[in-house]
């Protein structure tokens, strides 16, 4: 740390008076504090819960797997915080505490149930909040339960008939409830989780709840957990469903990542429409997303999704060692998404990440059009630093490359470093048809679960390609080809990357738009830029 | 290079009067030259083709794509070996050769028509051989062909007849043709490599193939290869059937690998057990694998396999870009594999090395007992380097370990090392019931995709673990929980790695039994050690 001490003169009056390890500890909940992304303000966050969006004030409420205690896992409760565009984010009190039994409360989801289908309220009201989640109970066992908020979504009471479900089961958990018009009923998504199953019930009360079917298909790993089934509109007009699931450990990368799959739901059974295993990013940032329930308007003519959801930016194998001092973990983006089809007819989703243009300081924005080339193998451009988060836009374009490239030939790399030489890379290998995301050249986090290499193919059809980065502190997301590859990558410099680097390491001739722009920030924590 | 040269003069002799470019390459054909596993004399190697054992002559033979004129792909040939043990091969000439119309031999398999089904022979013979394989015509099609050989798989005569199976297709490749004495007939595993499908095709002659059906399941990536059905007596002595299918690019790591399925096969339709999608390995270097076929014995009762596969160590991402001089890529050493049940129910396969015991030489076997604690947080041990090849097995316990051991407790660490500060990892954290492997730490090779770091869970069910490792000059194979955890990985260290280091970097107490086993030189190259 002491590179960063010495690089970064200003942050030191924030530390006046305190240890050494305080210093540490304070300088890297600076350092890495993002300034658009949500973390927490102190200690340990995972899985986002209840998100929703209430009409009739028009906030998104947002809940989350927290530690009130402690900046690594344990001792489960929801946080919560409310926003109304998925930026400003706005903390409250825990939402949903421990009770008398000692039950944690593991993940969920939260519903308006403006009707009063459950009972438990004074007739209709858009205030009428419920939350399913999971009790973690201090025997072992995991079963579903209910709190139910008379506040819009403020506070909440421990429904007394609790469980609502229970298969005195180790493994039963996560349970996505929302309102299908169509059919007149909640319908709940829930994991088996050791059994590698996705199971759905239904309801009208929301207390009792009838088992329709069960869907079980991909990458088993360990633990199958955070299941969302979603409606989409396909390509052609007609209703399509996504079935997320979050597998931890397992993943092919290691840890935690998430998959999914593209069919149809009656009401009853989900149905792929092929046998394909699609995982959500080529990264391994991503975990247990939740998507963002439209809520009910009154008369209750939708709960639908709104296509947008938000992920936890962790991995389990490392979540609870990052070097961010007293806070751990944030969340992605607001991400919408859609089906599409890829360069080689396969259908796979699109994300791209919601609302960003909002953000944006258009009058400290630059644009730069760079020609790569043998002349000039290498251009460099300093960042704006007036805040820690920016939105990069790269169109490039090989203008002379031959169509028969080999792998190693079009080699595109892109860096944002810094002056001690760390930096973190985009890179495109047209030749193979791959690129990458490279964090191994930084030097505030080691940990042997901490992938530095991360690659994937991506659509060498024409010579142009057309990336969009967003990077703010120590959470970089990553989109290109349309936001059909995506990787979310959490990242950890020991001082802030500052110089943007453009190189065409074999001086092939690259032509580069690169539009640079600032992000307005949101969150109201202490960043290392105040 | 330099590295190298000062710390190994006795390889100069080797380069006397050779420029400084053919000095690097001369050395880098030595240092990484495999001492047990099969590499090409010269030039690019990948899949293994028309693995086939020979009872009547006590031979393996192993063809293989190969391109006699570069070190990178292309011009593809069947390269030919024979070996009576799998360890110790004799070149051939190339077996397959490209003939007049330029059509290119791809992959494909090796039977032994004994019983004279194809006509092609002057009746019964053991050395009755057709390959089967896939013809690259100029214009792009990829159609099935067969060539027959009347003196036991050298030389082969293209069947004029060919191609036996034309879909007009550009992507339909590596078909697998056993013959099936339950049914009387063969049964071909071929790819529709795009559309992701394995076709099962029926024949009585190899000349007349009829479509059987059509399987199609887990991680699509672009294109399917080296489709393999292969069977295997499960763990209550019933016939089961393994398929494994090959993806390129596409497949999460990035790349290369290989998945498979658990099932049944009724002689027409393969019907997968479960809808799970598993990967062979947490690596990427072990990729077109092909099992080992039993040929024909004289009357045809068998031409099952012998549960043994050999890969090609290798992902296409950067196989053709490794530093290993004069030749390119190895062949993993073949690995029995059956049905087990992993720590959690799951059923997989095991994997181990077959009879690599036969190369150990006893007398230079190193035993140690080894006890890490807070005042003995690492070991080292030289290594015998009397032969490049290694048998490394570690049996690990943890003697004061609390059950609740968080993430980051119970560190064990593994490295094979020299005096550059250069390793290979393997390491454990029993806290998070996590392993990895790790090459980061080495200089002979940068490329952006050559993914350093690879994890995934492990059995910690226990407070001990069981490690087998094989290292062998470039190619690393690392066996965990019985066979179940596999990882193949190619290295490249810029000298040899000398040390075994044993590490509790927490200090915590682990007694550690380590057996060094070297082992015998089984290959006629050049190695560093001569």
């Amino acid at each position: 740390m002491n590179k960063m001490l010495s690089a970064l003169p200003f942050v030191m009056t924030l530390m006046s008076g305190a240890s050494a390890n305080q210093e540490d500890s304070l300088l890297s909940s600076v350092l890495y504090r993002p300034a658009i992304h949500f973390s927490p303000l102190k200690n340990f966050m995972n899985d986002p819960n209840g998100l929703i969006w209430d009409q009739s004030t028009q906030t998104y409420h947002m809940y989350y797997q927290y530690n009130p205690n402690a900046t690594v896992a344990g001792n489960q409760h929801w946080g919560h915080a409310t926003s109304k565009d998925l930026f400003h984010w706005e903390d409250h009190p825990v939402a949903l505490n421990i009770g008398s039994d000692g039950a944690l409360i593991f993940s969920g989801s939260a519903v308006i149930d403006v009707n009063n289908t459950s009972g438990f309220f004074n007739g209709s009201s858009n205030k009428n909040f419920v939350a399913i989640y999971t009790r973690a109970l201090l025997n072992g066992t995991q079963d579903q339960g209910l709190m139910y908020s008379t506040d819009g979504g403020y506070t909440y009471t421990p429904y007394s008939g609790n469980p609502v479900i229970d298969l005195n089961s180790t493994s039963f958990r996560d349970p996505a409830v929302q309102w299908h018009p169509e059919w007149n009923k909640w319908v709940m998504t829930v994991a088996l989780s050791r059994e590698h199953k996705v199971r759905f019930y239904e309801s009208t009360d929301l207390k009792n709840w009838t088992r329709l079917s069960e869907f079980s298909a991909g990458i088993y790993g360990v633990d199958y957990e955070c299941p969302n089934l979603t409606p989409v509109t396909d390509v052609d007009g007609s209703k399509k469903y996504i079935l997320f699931v979050s597998i931890n450990p397992g993943m092919p990368l290691g840890g935690s990542a998430t998959q999914y799959f593209i069919g149809d739901f009656n009401g009853t059974t989900f149905v792929p429409e092929d046998e394909a295993t699609r995982l959500l990013e080529f990264t391994k940032d991503n975990y247990a997303l939740q998507y963002i329930s439209q809520g009910s308007i009154l008369n209750g003519t939708s709960s639908y999704g709104s296509n947008a959801f938000i992920g936890w930016v962790g991995n389990w194998q490392y979540a609870q060692n990052t070097p961010t001092g007293s806070w751990r973990s944030a969340f992605t983006l607001a991400r919408n998404y859609s089906i599409t089809e890829n360069v080689y007819g396969q259908r796979v989703i699109a994300q791209e990440p919601l609302n960003v243009e909002t953000l944006r300081i258009d009058s400290e924005s630059i644009s730069s059009n760079v020609s790569l080339g043998s002349n000039n193998t290498e251009h460099k451009i300093e960042l704006p630093v007036v805040t820690t988060a920016l939105e990069l836009i790269i169109k490039g374009n090989y203008s002379s490359l031959p169509s028969d490239a080999a792998p190693g030939q079009g080699r595109f790399n892109l860096k944002l470093a810094n002056d001690f030489n760390e930096y973190v890379e985009a890179g495109l290998d047209w030749g193979s048809g791959n690129l990458w995301l490279n964090r191994d050249n930084l030097t505030g986090f080691d940990n042997p679960f901490f992938t530095g290499k991360f690659s994937t193919f991506t659509d060498v059809t024409n010579l142009d390609f057309n990336w969009r980065i967003i990077v703010d502190a120590s959470v970089l997301e990553f989109f290109a080809d349309d936001g059909i590859t995506v990787g979310t990558m959490a990242y950890y410099s020991s001082i802030p990357l500052t110089n943007l680097i453009l190189e065409s390491p074999n001086g092939e001739n690259i032509d580069v738009e690169v539009e640079i722009n600032p992000l307005a920030k949101s969150m109201n924590r202490t960043t290392i830029f105040g």
